[in-house]
């Protein structure tokens, strides 16, 4: 048995209302719900949120995640009194996700300010088994009187956005005796929602239904004896569509079946079945690993969670939103994110997801033509920020200058290019990890053309050579350079690989291959000093410093745009985040690694870390260096992003990036796990905190667990698999030990082998 | 000095924290502010409203009062801990609505759960003296230890209404150091909205500002020691507009530059300026009573305060909502009441602002005209509920039965036309108590002859003679009648009143007197049998009756539609409200004391009086038949509307027409004030627990003041006049007494007189 971390909330807190809400949201990739209290607070925003549902709410607004109409809130009334944690005395609490089962669990025992007391225990889990279910139970013990209860529960459609409403009320309906149904449309009449919820006491009550403002209530007042246990239960269905096949009243209808054959199985039966899948999903991705610290184990069981809990693995018209499906940071778009910080998870786990996201890119292929035609470049251009349809969706104007009243242009739609490149990264990374030649034939040759044409339209011949102009890198301190080492490489490694596989698929195209290869001879990348180290740009190296020691103790704040515009600190060799480090990560065979450490050294002094992206792949690249200590002080501050003490740091939302970057670290990272020239290498170096490492990897066709203890590798494979183990060819099968000692050293030793246990 | 009434909320309690922000709002016609408390309640539902500001938020809604950005909230901090009267420990608590200068304020100390004693005192007012301002303090001394101090308080634009949004931000600026402002714009792009606000404090902070979702914020942070008070000084300025005739940088610097102007003042110079237009609507329009009851004061002091806050004097665009502007009952839209439940209150005080309420309905006379086109009839059928533009606003489908799914039709704006002849009754009312010509000649006839014209257009011929069929009269439990006796009496009235007025002002038609005589001598007045009882329509009198006692007891809240569907309500004997008893109240030459006796007791007994408009009328028609005991007990269930002990009768607003009937009680009802053949009559008879009654009167252009005391009328008068007291001539001038036995008896006694102190 997986002995799986159970996250707490240590206590209620007004000022934390909505940071754990965040972190220990529930989802399955379909659905998100944030892990609201069943009562109101003033300060406490809830949410939940569909995949792939985005709306546009007015003009000078944006397309964004819909916050849906809520069916977490219970009014309680006890004796008379609103349960709010604000008034009386909390006697007892205990609060957790437990990562095993999905399940989120509440228990509090209440004394109200009359005296009196109560057990309210409450339960929810979003199903992992049945993607549009949701279930929560209510159960409430009263424990010093008979004590009578009401309970006010229903579906609550004065939801908002940030008081932007996206949903039109069509209809709500009760059917006899237990059941609840809203049906609403986005504003701009594209998208139907039905949500059906039924609510069932385990006691006999008067019960009654209301419908007004947006609201469909049932209310239920009772007796409950002293000692009594009296428990809502409360299963909702939550669909959506964008198709009209289906009559509106079918489709209710529909739900409403589903939701009455889930209600025939019951809370705890639906449980178990979703508990079955989390389970294999466990099995499949859970990195195991013995730390003197606790919180290592359990970053890691949290990443793994939201990595399944954000990722819309059932759809292929969806990606990862910024915020996953916990909260409305960022509208809830899609970044170069997903295939830079999350896709690497999906690719050694569950490649079909890693193919999915892929796929997600390639059916958006209209919008990025679009854009680069109307930019007037060939090819595709990835928006900066998208959502359902795969056009732009960065705000063409920034947020209001509020001492100018000016709005500034956003820049990023107009020169963050280098997503164009991460995508054609993320083709080739998936293509290297599974072979998967008939994606590659389909989806991936065309995504990688379409690409190439893009940066070999994009660049500009400067006195005889390719330079590529006015981008920004992932660096967003430092806009509008020239030659941004990031971008120029990383789009030499996609033309490359355009030509590559077009070649090996037999697809080659002459005009193409001769612009290839003009463009790959010709392209400048900025070449390294006499150090190693790499210029960001152009211009980076002739800027001048100042100490940023003051700014990095609050590193993502941005408090240095406090002190200077953001034209100042563009002329400042300032880091917003890893830039040319960036580049050291993603493509390792470019680089020595001495050229590897000399840019740390140059860059990270010069790096704020306001980015919740920068601290991670510093931590890899320090990892790689064979700076573990350091590495592993990185990953752990990459770990407070969302799990550390600031009560605000997750209210809109986790950070999804940092949650993959919490998994590449370890793998990645301590252990090394790289693709060089296409095949598997490792190089495990564990911190010194940390006695044993565990996890899953696939490679190709082989389903592989590694286990990294006492300076031995055990490697249990499906299949027969070829690695590289610090630069030293290996051979696995079944079950066999390593010891470190056989490759570390010049001489090559012999492998223990013994027969793993399912063979 | 007048001594007027305070209006307080006894305590805080989470049940009634939305009927005293209503009950207590402010407003100056212009606008209206609920009195919500500055910290947030999950319950509070905080409401600013403009009058006339009505937008559509959507597919399947209607036009509603816009809740706009809220600027009452301030979140305090006290030493890490947010204020909430929920949590810690309430030591003393003040809060009241001062009638005289129109101040909301509440004095609280406050223990908090980490034991520490703090005075909070706020005081708001919107001023009546320059109607776009509002202004407000808020006070903190910290009791214990020196204290640290977080305030945050700007303009919220997450507001809506039930999650309807109606508002785009367009820009949210800030001007040092103390001014916000923020644009909206509504989303049909048709209204802009500006509010600004200066935000001071007594003492030097920390302070900064923040613009976020929707909302514009500045925080105050500072240490203030133990014993000494710093305050928040806030001044709002608030402006709308449908034309765009200034850019809108002009439009939004001048609002700042108005701000700016009020700010030189301060709080207490604007509040004293407000002061002083309140004590001239006092002295104009404040009825005293010394009664053995205190609340019948208040009431009356209630009365006048709301129909001043409510009613949109300055702008005659604009008319009065069903629930002012205190919330969003109604979604603010305007209805019968005005002309029937709240003009008399103007006419007999400030008969300017009468004639502005009917220039509303003159100005919207192509609405009116086109619902009767759209409907087959000539002349102008006024909608049942109207907003800014004069078309029909009644929704027209109900909301959902949530057991079937349907969605009934709205029978009030395709039956209930009776409110045409409301709307005549209203303009005869104002001629004859002003004998304003110009109006008679320019707006009054043309809606005399347009409402007459629909009328003569919507009776059908059966038999010989005229009939309405098909109408719902103000009894809405009885729907789809023919000769409903309110609506033919008043429509004859409505006609006949055209004809005379026509001839009168020399306008005379061949064709429609000739048209109008046949109407008149052919339309059923349905007769008084022996008893002297009306029938309500056709058919009423055939219908069954059952034991209403248990729904009587309930009134208002509609619980016989529990028992009975509306059908089955139909079919009965049962009355919401006065219908033939209103009839008698608003044509009283019409009909015999005795009728009118007969008819309260035959109908009495079979209405339930679940409209807030039922028990007033049925007040004064008893009081004009001498039951002035009777009388009394039901001007005071008229009163315990708003002012009475259910916690929820309010939250969306006051009854805006119980208010006006608050008023019409004592004067119509026991001041015995009616029109009678044009002419003013007065037949005063006070209830036993009152000694002394006296009331400003405004008729013509003689501003009176009626006093009664001791069985003695004291009349005193700007200018000489002569009415009816108890069938008898009066002649007046100065200040006179009059000894009620001298107009009782059948022996004509002779007025005492003196000289008015102004002679």
């Amino acid at each position: 048995m997986l002995n799986l971390s159970v996250l707490t909330d240590p206590g209620f807190c007004p000022h934390s209302l909505n940071k754990y809400p965040s972190i220990m949201a529930c989802g399955n990739g379909f659905m998100g719900i944030r892990a609201t209290h069943e009562e109101d607070y003033t300060q406490q925003t809830r949410g939940m949120y569909l995949a792939g549902l985005y709306h546009r709410a007015g003009h000078n607004e944006s397309s964004e995640l819909v916050n849906l109409p809520d069916i977490t809130g219970i009014d309680v009334e006890l004796d008379g009194e609103n349960f709010t944690l604000l008034s009386g005395e909390i006697l007892s609490w205990h609060r957790e996700l437990a990562f095993a089962n999905g399940e989120l669990r509440r228990s509090v025992v209440w004394r109200s300010s009359q005296g009196r007391r109560y057990r309210l225990e409450s339960r929810r889990f979003v199903s992992l088994d049945q993607l549009p279910l949701a279930a929560m139970q209510l159960s409430i013990t009263p424990l010093d009187a008979s004590s009578q209860v009401v309970l006010k529960t229903g579906i609550d459609a004065t939801q908002t956005n940030s008081g932007r409403q996206h949903l039109d009320e069509i209809s709500v309906r009760v059917f006899d005796p237990h059941y609840l149904q809203g049906v609403y449309e986005t504003q701009d009449r594209a998208a139907d929602v039905v949500i059906s919820a039924c609510c069932r006491l385990s006691m006999d009550s008067d019960s009654c239904f209301t419908a007004k403002n947006r609201s469909i209530t049932v209310h239920h007042a009772l007796n409950v004896t002293q000692g009594e246990t009296v428990t809502l239960e409360k299963l909702v269905w939550l669909t959506h569509r964008r198709d009209r096949a289906l009559s509106m009243e079918t489709f209710a209808r529909n739900a409403l079946t589903e939701l009455q054959a889930c209600a025939a199985h019951g809370y705890a039966a639906l449980l178990a079945r979703s508990a079955c899948v989390w389970d294999k999903v466990w099995h499949d991705s859970r990195v195991a690993v013995s730390s003197t610290e606790e919180r290592d184990q359990m970053a890691l069981d949290y990443a793994v969670w939201h990595l399944t809990a954000m990722t819309p693995a059932h759809d292929e018209r969806s990606s990862i939103a910024a915020k996953g499906l916990t909260g409305e940071g960022y509208k809830g778009h899609i970044f170069w994110d997903t295939e830079i910080f999350l896709l690497p998870f999906h690719l050694f786990t569950r490649p079909q997801t890693a193919r999915s996201l892929l796929r997600y890119r390639w059916l958006n292929l209209p919008g990025a033509r679009e854009k680069a035609r109307r930019n007037g470049w060939p090819g595709a251009l990835f928006p900066w920020e998208s959502a359902a349809s795969g056009q732009e969706e960065t705000p063409e104007f920034a947020a209001i200058n509020i001492r100018t009243g000016v709005r500034q242009k956003v820049a990023s739609a107009l020169a963050e290019h280098h997503i164009v490149a991460d995508i054609a990264w993320a083709v080739v990374a998936y293509w290297q990890a599974t072979h998967d030649d008939a994606f590659m034939r389909n989806e991936g040759l065309t995504l990688l053309m379409e690409t190439a044409l893009f940066w070999m339209g994009r660049a500009t011949k400067v006195n005889g050579r390719l330079e590529i102009h006015n981008v920004i890198g992932p660096d967003e301190y430092t806009e509008h350079v020239n030659n941004n080492a990031y971008t120029n490489y990383l789009a030499w490694h996609n033309v490359a690989s355009a030509r590559q596989f077009m070649s090996m698929f037999g697809r080659e195209d002459a005009h193409f291959t001769e612009n290839a290869n003009r463009f790959l001879t010709h392209l400048w990348l900025p070449a390294a000093n006499a150090e190693g180290v790499l210029p960001q740009d152009d211009s980076f190296m002739a800027k001048p410093t100042i100490d940023l020691s003051r700014y990095k103790e609050k590193a993502g704040k941005q408090t240095i745009l406090l002190d200077y515009s953001r034209a100042e600190v563009n002329e400042m060799q300032i880091l917003k985040q890893a830039d040319v480090v960036m580049l050291n990560y993603l493509l390792p065979e470019r680089f020595t690694p001495q050229q590897c450490v000399a840019n740390l050294a140059y860059y990270e002094p010069r790096t704020i870390h306001d980015s919740s992206l920068s601290k991670a792949i510093h931590g890899i690249v320090f990892a790689r260096c064979g700076d573990t200590e350091r590495a592993y002080a990185f990953w752990r501050d990459g770990i407070a992003i969302d799990l550390g003490n600031d009560p605000h740091s997750s209210d809109e939302g986790i950070h999804a990036a940092a949650t993959g970057a919490i998994w590449s670290g370890v793998i990645q990272g301590f252990a090394g796990v790289q693709i060089v020239a296409g095949e598997l290498h490792l190089a495990p170096k564990l911190p010194a905190h940390w006695r044993k490492l565990t996890f899953p990897l696939r490679w190709r066709n082989a389903s592989m667990r590694f286990t990294f203890e006492n300076e031995v590798i055990t490697i249990e494979t499906s299949m027969p698999v070829t690695l590289t183990l610090w630069g030293k060819i290996l051979s696995a099968a079944g079950r066999q030990n390593f010891a470190y000692k056989d490759f570390m050293t010049s001489v090559s030793g012999t492998a223990t082998t013994e027969r793993g246990h399912d063979a």
